[in-house]
């Protein structure tokens, strides 16, 4: 389905007084409000393909209905968020979960949607039908070469497919570790995915960009190869100039200090991409700002600090996308609310006074720098989003004018209710 | 299959030089060696029966082949693993992943390879087909009474098929909980599962215990139901005497105090069971004792310590099982891993001088008390444990007699290689 | 120094414009504005005497200038942040920092600040010069009764000196414990530390509470005697109706759910104090509010819930107290930016629609739950807090007025620069 | 004191017996006898100036008696314990609290007790009187150049005196970090420490190493400007081949595999030193080898198989060193039971089969392999460890012998009771 632009404004109508109210008087203590403005309607946060299906975890899925049952229906789907938010502008497409079999048809259903394709994304943490070899032990830091080629192969086809859409990144998320002390050898595990990633690179087209994904532990118990944004750091230096640290927010040890890596990742211009859920034990992959609204902000803060400083473009400089699992509630509401909370952390992050907290740590003022970044995260930003939104023809409570509208039993009625979304 | 007893003393004559020399030398320092070898021998672990087929995670499964296709093979499995280690003679099922539709079937083949059942498990974490109610939001705990009522009656259904074949035990792990702050009345989820459990405890026979089990998170992000021992040793007390503590070793938060638990679940006298597996991050269901082999012995010191208090006999006083999940490894091999793991860790802690130990803490002597415990786990008491189980009939190495009779391959010959056992 | 109402008159005059303005708006969406505003008058924080004094770590400590070096100083501490805040009016002692030698003297003192006297704190952690019997390997639990009795005698010799000025409340925070596997018996250890409350507890007068503290770890670093809510709720159910769980934020595991140990413990009715501060890593003690703004409001969210089910006061029903350890910024502003965290949280959970949450918590509408949580917490309440303050006399913007002002100059003009608070 | 030989070998000489029966029933098994007795003689583990004295915490600290109140006593003490262990044949000096006013007669002594020096370490956590500017907000990291310069001057008077006495290392270990969001900025915090540390790597003698140790938390609670092997590495790249990374093992995050990193850092042929100690939640700080044993083989493990690929030796290769805290137990006992953890980690490692482990990590044999790493682990070593010690003419148990001649209190005899060495 796609969404009525009259059934937006329809819903505009209803809350713009309370809107233009709350705006006014938010607006009135804001010095740079256009330029807010501006960078906040040029934010958009790719979806990626398998979020819009029912998450699961090991002990079960409980599926929803009317989930997208091919790719041309999470098109549609990510049509409709972006509809709604005018911030979902693009898809993150997962190889082989979302072959696009026909590429200029799909290129053309997502321009007509004003989606762009954002980072294609490698699988060889499963084994699919008809593999000639299996990844159970790793892929391409696997012991056996011939694993190895068949994953470089594998990350080669999504290049391809990534390159007749109009892509310009390949995520490189890998499971391959070990759950046992004494199953890896730890070097040569290492080397062997620096080897493979080299071989990937080299197939890179020029203006392309490779994420090196880390992450600290899960699908293994013990070790992961590339498990820490140091080591992430090291393959991207030895890669080149087109590899790229990509930081995913779960991924870490408990209580590590995201925003620093993420500055130090930015200072060494190796930061490349982001992927934004939150969790409060492990990689949770819960919506985005659900459990720690402010260390999204805080991480806001270290970006922009670090991409103005570099001259790098917000909306364009980094890749952003959500990746979150949907186990409880409706995909597209979650999106809708994960999308949400980042573009709040990132205006709340736009709205503290740089040269004053430059000013309080060249002096040490703890209290004053404590108190800028508190200022600007206990203000209520939420009528600067909508209004950028509706700046753009989005709606102002996307959530409210989703369920106001039943869209999901729209969809239902659409595709039925066992459609399930390829995905995890 | 069935394993040849000529198979057992064919590769027991191999190793007795060594292993008696390892044994003499071994023994000759230990004063109660007897006492000891006859607690190894009377320790059995039982067998959970979905552990006998392939595990995976959220990111897949990796299939191993020859797998059990029905009870009656995982029975053989088990049968199996007790031939070899003389420690297995129990298994736990799991409802509804192993319905015994023939009770008197399955007690009689279980009887002739010397296989009790132990406590029995019932599953309100997934839906299955044609049920009326979905536990997507909980079971026990839930706030509609229907889903309640159902969940209740599925546990007093697991109860009827505990009693047609001799368990005294019922297991209850709840995956209820919550993932978004404000999901959940916590108060009223406490209570409704109190109210529930009641019910089920109504249902109990005179002569079973009823295991609370609880976890910490997984497979909800924010809030668990019964989410540590605090909480489930208050469902214990309110529920009355039948009812029981279950621990399981992966479900703490990081770097808790799994020993001061048990050992003042045994003051209370409310510890019931205990679930083995190791884990390094969260709840890695690890083959016992493969990463903090210290911490396994640490706690046997304190079940000795707590059950001899109480005059509790340790192979009949707790329910004794692993719950490990076999991703990697083959789950017959990873399971006498575990057994082993397990037996010399109580081995160890059967060692300590208890008298001397009372001695150092009563006086502050920490170094004494330190060098009590790292002596007896330094000791190494493999051929202890080897000797228990070579006076059963059992096999010296039961790992090397499975890989060197290649029962693997034995099993895939008589079950086919794409066989997939219920679990997850 | 005693702070000149017409120091605070010409701040608020200053900031009023802007402050109502912001008041107004605010006020035009809240229904129960009266409620609110009564609720955050009434709500008082006491100030231990020990946190008014620059804080260390066991690194070293930077001291600060202008600490109170006396009993009648750190009241005048206090004196001057209630003058600011107006909801710091009480201070808890810690005996023996601070003996008041003169109670009539010091009660007289406070009376005039408008200060009460909360919770008294024993101290069995150290050593104090001439004490017959070293601490050093516990105190309540400890293996020798002379040692348990001293300690036993110097918690009754603290409520001796809490009678005397009018508090209601002792609390018990042990360090007891042990580092090193083997160095205790913990069930013994738990029974000596009952056996010495339950003495404690019999010198309670009948109109106290006995609140009983736990902590995870440190500064032991391998059990704690009181380790977590189970152990410290085990305890207080023994000791009877006057003997609480009091909940310290640092105090736990890495990633505790904190706010459902409050909500259980409420329902047990035995949730008798709070400890506030904040922390990443561990017990860091750092400023109520910096670190974890959203958790900070879902314990409170819950305190309301839970002590509005019971008719609970909320300024009285709990000891609410503040407990960090200001170790690089200056005591008094970091105390009054705790106490503006605190109150942001508790009007923000004030706000909650609690009927609309309880609905969507009986419907399972994850979604519309998750929003009330999230509108509620977005919402900017400032003005509203401010509005409370002002109402009562004290100043809009405290800490401002504190540094304009130059309070600590004031202060180290009258105190000297070398004094030196008594704490850790 | 020193110790008279005729008392170890009055010591032995009673044990004598039962290790020969150890000693050669273990040794009938090993391959390579020799190759490990020689590697266990040349392992020296340097001991830490400030650790010879009682260590505490923030709550307090629980004095010892006779504790060494100089420099040459804390000589004399690491010449007992080598005398005892002969596997202590260094000491790392900490300036200022240890400062070798007389560099010739403190080498002669040091030379007469067959004591090195090995590394030097700087402090610029803490503030020495008549400073000129503090440390509270950092040393090298600092936003003033001045207070940078005074960090750096004294990080060069160390390195001189370092050179009066022969040691060939400077670590660095800072406590720079931050407590407050928005206290730092982490971009320029590192590059001030870049600089600051290639001002003292430009005073560096050529054949001396720099050590970069990393810490995740504590001093400061919310960043720590060298963080983790990430950034240490980060440094030690930039500053040149002479620049290396120190791990301490209580230094890291929860759950962070420490072995895979000491094997990445050895790759990059940049590990340098390393810190023993033991911890179970935080920078414990306890005896190596009293909580997670099989970490601490694990460890050595990888460090043997990194070490030996680029054919580093064990004993020379890097700067081992213990850095615990000893709180409760006597420093010196303590020590020794440190060293004996760490030559029986070392001992187990040195029993892997190499070839055998290569050749199952090549095949994923995953049984294999961890059979193999814990069948080195649960082999009873001590007897090996003690051969090594009998060679060299030290104690067969050096503890027993250090509590059987009641050493402490002779040294108390000599020192008094009330001495108090310098540390923390």
């Amino acid at each position: 389905m796609i969404l009525n632009k009259q059934v937006v404004d329809q819903h505009n109508n209803q809350l713009l007084d309370k809107h233009k109210r709350n705006f006014t008087h938010l607006s009135s203590d804001i010095t740079h409000l256009d330029y807010i403005l501006e960078k906040l309607q040029q934010f958009q946060i790719a979806i990626p393909s398998w979020a819009l299906g029912t998450g699961g975890t090991r002990f079960g899925r409980f599926s929803g209905a009317g989930e997208p049952g091919n790719l041309e229906q999470k098109l549609e789907d990510v049509g409709l968020l972006h509809a709604l938010n005018k911030s979902s502008g693009a898809i993150s497409l997962h190889i082989p979960w979302d072959i696009p079999t026909d590429a200029d048809k799909i290129k053309q259903l997502a321009g007509s949607l004003g989606i762009a394709f954002d980072a294609v994304n490698s699988n060889t943490f499963q084994d699919q039908p008809h593999q000639a070899y299996s990844y159970k032990h790793g892929s391409l830091h696997h012991v056996d070469p011939r694993v190895r080629k068949q994953a470089v192969d594998h990350n080669i086809e999504v290049i391809n497919y990534g390159k007749s859409l109009g892509s310009k990144a390949l995520t490189v998320w890998l499971a391959d570790g070990s759950s046992f002390p004494g199953q890896l050898n730890f070097r040569e595990a290492f080397q062997n995915t620096l080897a493979s990633l080299q071989e990937i690179y080299h197939h890179l087209p020029e203006d392309w960009k490779l994420f090196v994904e880390y992450k600290a532990f899960e699908p293994h118990f013990y070790s992961t190869t590339i498990g820490d944004w140091g080591q992430s750091l090291l393959l991207a230096n030895k890669l080149g100039p087109k590899a790229y640290t990509l930081v995913d927010l779960g991924h870490h040890l408990p209580n590590a200090n995201i925003e620093q890596i993420v500055s130090l990742l930015l200072m060494e211009k190796k930061l490349g991409g982001f992927h934004f859920n939150d969790s409060k034990y492990a990689d949770d992959d819960l919506t985005a700002g659900s459990i720690k609204p402010y260390q999204l902000f805080l991480i806001f803060n270290e970006l922009i600090d670090g991409m103005d400083l570099h001259g790098m473009d917000h909306a364009s400089g980094l890749g952003w996308m959500i990746d979150a699992s949907h186990n409880l509630k409706d995909p597209l509401i979650d999106l809708l609310q994960s999308v949400e909370a980042i573009k709040i952390a990132y205006a709340q992050a736009l709205l503290v006074d740089r040269e004053a907290l430059k000013k309080a740590q060249q002096s040490n003022d703890i209290v004053k720098a404590q108190e800028l970044l508190q200022d600007a995260f206990r203000t209520d930003v939420r009528a600067l989003v909508a209004e950028a939104r509706l700046r753009m023809g989005g709606a102002i409570d996307p959530v409210q004018l989703f369920q106001e509208n039943e869209i999901r039993s729209q969809l239902i009625a659409e595709r039925g209710v066992n459609t399930v979304a390829t995905g995890l």
